[in-house]
């Protein structure tokens, strides 16, 4: 078939966020193969932790869609994971962000952070607005979910509407903007729905997430019964959430003051976009440091355990405006995150020595609820949306097989279960993978943005559980040593049976050996040199430290 | 008061499991000051994480009781909590240990490992049995916990007697062993009990641990309704778990085969205490490799999704003699310990990819239970014993004070929150602490055991999060560059626009300024240069890459 004959097709095709909760980036292309149109939906980060050591931020690989026909890039919402890389990738893209006002607004302070925000063209778009790109027709869907303004997007094109969710539950009292839009989705349905692209967080989990305004009378309930002081530790994108606990402060006496940069970074969008209004003003620092104890509630970042966060400081007493100590409260509206179970125990730990009394939705059942669909809403978007096709996505592989089987327990005539890269044909004809893209993570790395399995963090790694030996000598022009043997290790223990001194020693030793011991052909080959001592050095190593380091041989010549 | 007119005293000393669920290893001291004597009632590790790179396994610093007038060393039961550390820490110490046979059996293939054996006097104490050492006149007390023949220990003294719970829970219906000896806790308390020191692992969860007949009964009816081939991945020590999946096996038609090195280690442990009869024989692993799927069940370790252990291997498709994929079936009868749930959840994920549908606590609750109390349970127990002073012991800070809250509440007259180090005096008087001796960590690093806050992994540690600059040249007598700068990195990244290579070239420029800047009476002085040379690299690491690497200026005269 010859490019001009070639048909139109609607493709998705995630970048990100299809094996992973987090680090969203996800492309819909329309048109013939050679000619297509896209658009990004997102793009978010996800973030490091101990197993690569030295990176917080990492983003998705946006090379497949570099120098493609974008048309523009839509944003959900503003949590990090669908925003988040904006500042990172935004200058290889170069089109248009398309947001609602309070994503807008905290997306305008990601650019202006990476010295941007003047080449990006920010296009505000209303709750339940409409914006065409190319064959794109989208419509924002009013959703509910953990932060101001979620969309969902219905993306109609000429070969069929997909909804794509975004985050989402159901929720008939959000406390911040409009319940689930549920009429829009069932007409959706009726119109007819190729596929719906989903959110996948909690598919293991049965039931419902359940309601804001549930925890709204839980904290107030809670709150009210509270002497000394309170802290409430919750992620300050919550606006609802935050508002919920303002009010209950408010109703038991109390004034709130915020500790943490993205408390106040938070409120502010919030209040620009209308919410949070009618309550008092929050406490200044001075206030919050002379206030009585029974008259403050103190809205905290830091309950994933985050070290440098405003509870950590508090549970270490280091922090410059407050304090907790015995007879005072500090509850946890808010999850734990996969991977942060032993920091948020050190900082209980910490509080709980002090004497704080601890609350978490683990013992108070009420204090937090997700933002994520649990089966049974799943099953209710699935009742009122129909699609053709189920793509699950803002899953790990586990939850997107299970996603799949749910949804093919729910009569879904087709599911498929992507991975990061894949590309998969929605029309015309059965859902299909045609394509597998290069995709993966790039990591923000001493402030460039490198591949994850770049040399650096694999050196580190190594370094970090083998150590490094490091070892310098000079050679005159005729191969011979014409300094000392320096030998020095980094990581590598000594004990009394063998300090770590008596160890190099007897390394320097056997590497001057290796050097007096060079056949005359190897002495002018500083590579071979290199080698057979890195050799003789890692043989010793594994009999003095059942380890392999890494082995720097310097041969200086002079 | 002199030395001779000093009281006997009875004290109570971790140092070990009082700051965390672990390295269990606890003092009884009774006597005067200048002459105490000492039993030590268990010998735990601990392991190591991602924050501990390189080290493994963990142990409680013995330096305190080396040298003190030892008895003893007392095992209340097999886990490695509580056993581990003998290996590395007995020649320490050098007395005898007392455990029941399933522990002996062992605590001897540890000290055979460790080449050992020869030299320790190993004496088999009988479940309910009797051992006296000086003051200490000691009873086991049957209970019921996680592993074949748990024992509290009620230690007898002039001064009064401790209730020692160890790990426990209130099982009527343990599969191995008796259940929990209730009339003997109750005659105890009867007599009077000075202090219980006891299990605080479970202080948050309300209600029962829940009996292993229950799980029993629940693994019967879910392999009952599979087909395709069954995993089951538990602790290898929880022997009575094993007896009933082996008859849930069976019972539905299937051979067991075992998968993983302590899961052998552990069923000859069993058998040679009589566990583990009248089954039918484990498959061979020639056998596994040809039995048809639905006659098969493999008991599997790794449930912690540690990476060398059977289940991963089996997710990896690696294993040499079983596999698993569509259609197949893998029960996690555990829990996940805290710390483990990333990697728990990327083995997950292989296993949901291959097809392979998985069964967890969490979405089949009755499949696992804990071998610790709950607080319904530790309410029962304090009701029985009745003591004087509880002192919470296997647990982190909040926990231990959380249960010093509980037993408050249970109006226990006196309770001691505990830290690693304190010594508590129980009698004569109110309970008090009187002393801090030095505790810690000691990490076992490259085959030694070195102190917690050494250098070797503060090196490794830095070096994984920053990075490593090695710059090394020759000088000749008058201190001028006799070399080229050798110029090298470990650990940092490049770029497009700023590659490694031009980095470490700008760099070792300009080392040789700082060179040849050098003022004549610095030329002379090696420390003098190498700090102006890290100086000067600090500084640009800090510009290139926002870092501060180690760096290691090596300069070597000619």
């Amino acid at each position: 078939m010859s490019k001009k004959q070639q048909a139109d097709e609607l493709v998705f095709l995630p970048l990100g966020g299809s094996d992973e909760i987090g680090m969203n980036l996800n492309l819909y292309g329309y048109g013939p193969e050679h000619a297509r149109q896209w658009v990004i939906v997102d793009m978010g980060v996800t973030f490091g932790d101990l197993s690569t050591p030295g990176v917080d931020v990492i983003v998705p690989d946006p090379s497949f869609i570099e120098g493609e026909n974008v048309l523009g890039i839509v944003l959900t919402h503003a949590h990090e994971d669908h925003i988040g890389a904006v500042g990172w990738l935004w200058s290889r893209i170069r089109v248009p962000i398309y947001a609602t006002p309070f994503t807008a607004y905290l997306v305008r302070e990601k650019l202006r952070d990476a010295g941007i925000l003047d080449e990006v063209e920010i296009i505000e778009v209303p709750l339940g607005g409409d914006l065409k790109l190319g064959p794109f027709e989208m419509t924002l869907v009013t959703i509910t979910h953990s932060i101001p303004e979620p969309n969902g997007l219905a993306i109609r094109t000429p070969l069929g509407t997909v909804l794509h969710t975004g985050d989402w539950k159901i929720d008939d009292q959000p406390i911040t903007g409009a319940p689930t839009d549920v009429d829009a989705l069932r007409r959706l349905g009726d119109e007819g729905v190729l596929a719906m692209v989903c959110d996948s967080t909690n598919v293991f989990v049965e039931g419902s997430a359940g309601s804001e305004e549930g925890v709204r009378e839980a904290m107030t309930r809670l709150i009210g019964e509270l002497r000394g002081r309170v802290a409430v530790a919750c992620f300050a994108s919550n606006v609802a959430r935050l508002d919920s606990v303002i009010r209950a402060a408010e109703a038991s006496g109390r004034r709130v003051g915020l500790l943490g940069r993205s408390m106040h970074r938070i409120t502010a969008a919030a209040r620009h976009v209308g919410l949070l209004q009618d309550i008092q003003p929050f406490l200044t620092d001075a206030e919050i440091r002379v206030f009585p104890k029974e008259k403050v509630l103190l809205l905290c970042t830091g309950s994933q355990g985050e070290p440098r966060a405003a509870l950590s400081r508090l549970a270490e007493g280091t922090h410059p405006h407050a304090s907790l100590g015995q007879g005072d409260h500090c509850i946890f509206s808010s999850r734990v995150i996969p991977g942060n179970e032993l920091a948020i125990g050190r900082l209980q730990d910490k509080l709980a020595d002090r004497g704080v009394r601890l609350y978490t939705e683990k013992d108070h059942p009420g204090i937090h609820v997700s933002g994520h669909p649990c089966r049974e809403e799943l099953r209710q978007m699935y009742g009122w949306v129909r699609p053709r096709i189920a793509i699950p996505t803002h899953g790990q592989r586990r939850h997107l097989v299970e996603h799949v089987n749910l949804a093919r327990d729910l009569q879904v005539p087709e599911a498929v279960a992507m991975r990061n890269g894949d590309m998969v044909r929605l029309a015309p004809g059965r859902a299909e993978i045609i394509d597998e893209v290069p995709a993966g993570r790039l990591y923000v790395d001493g402030g460039m943005l490198v591949p994850a399995a770049g040399e650096a963090l694999r050196e580190r790694r190594h370094a970090s559980t083998n150590g490094v030996l490091i070892v310098s000598f000079a050679l005159d022009g005729k191969g011979r040593l014409a300094s000392d043997i320096d030998m020095r290790s980094l990581g590598l223990p000594g004990d009394e049976t063998l300090p770590l001194g008596d160890a190099l020693d007897d390394l320097a030793e056997e590497v001057e050996r290796v050097v007096e011991g060079l056949k005359r052909e190897e002495r002018d080959d500083d590579t071979a040199i290199e080698h057979a001592v890195a050799r003789r050095l890692k043989k010793a190593s594994q009999r003095l430290w059942d380890r392999r380091p890494i082995v720097e041989t310097v041969v200086l010549r002079v």
